[in-house]
């Protein structure tokens, strides 16, 4: 059986779930992040989903990062399945600006999360979704 | 016309190249580090694919972690679209080593890479191409 990691639950809302795939904001204000988790018990790398399921987290990631340039105006958008810390397979799609605080490096491991305000939280949830919709 | 950004081209060598796709190795004796970059003018976000190129990438990215970690004996795979520093699209997969340089961190913006031998290179080359042609 399939449960989210306790870190990523921690540090993340729910954007849109379905059966295969959960898309959640990661509550950081300093950037508009979202993380893609297949639901497949003890996959931890890319090539532990099946090639279906492979394309279509990869589809929806892409998805993801036209959404976040689009509707964070983002200068870059980058994408990360890493996972040396919480090895459940997790993807990351974050928008980047120039001049953020870990620009022009990688995010990961760099300084200590902002939680956003409820209401932020709302809104970016909110235009996510709306962008996602609009995509199909 | 696509040109292989001038970066990129020095700080690798070519592996398996088609029409579409460049598979080339990162000359770096730190990680076993694969490079794929699309032939696409212009491309620099995973979201300036065609749904069928962006497919067909991520499936090749797929099998380079599913040969890199079995080639190379790793203990995780990392997979990164960034290009914050170098805007043309190229996809990283990296064999990721517990007490490696940068671990667990990412390893971008970590250090100075390190030269591969001429013969460390032709190893890890026979290797991947190896790796990919059994997969298919």
């Amino acid at each position: 059986m399939f449960v989210l990691n306790n870190t990523l639950e921690a540090d993340s809302v729910p954007i849109v779930e379905n059966a295969d795939l959960l898309i959640r904001l990661i509550n950081d204000a300093r950037y508009p992040w979202i993380l893609i988790v297949p639901t497949v018990p003890g996959a931890s790398e890319l090539h532990d989903l099946d090639e279906d399921l492979h394309t279509r987290t990869m589809s929806v990631a892409r998805k993801c990062g036209q959404v976040l340039k689009q509707a964070f105006n983002a200068d870059k958008i980058n994408t990360a399945a890493i996972g040396n810390m919480v090895p459940q397979l997790h993807i990351h799609v974050v928008a980047r600006h120039k001049g953020d605080t870990a620009w022009p490096g990688p995010i990961w491991g760099v300084g200590e999360m902002e939680p956003l305000t409820n209401d932020e939280i709302a809104r970016r949830v909110e235009l996510i979704r709306e962008g996602l919709a609009d995509l199909g």
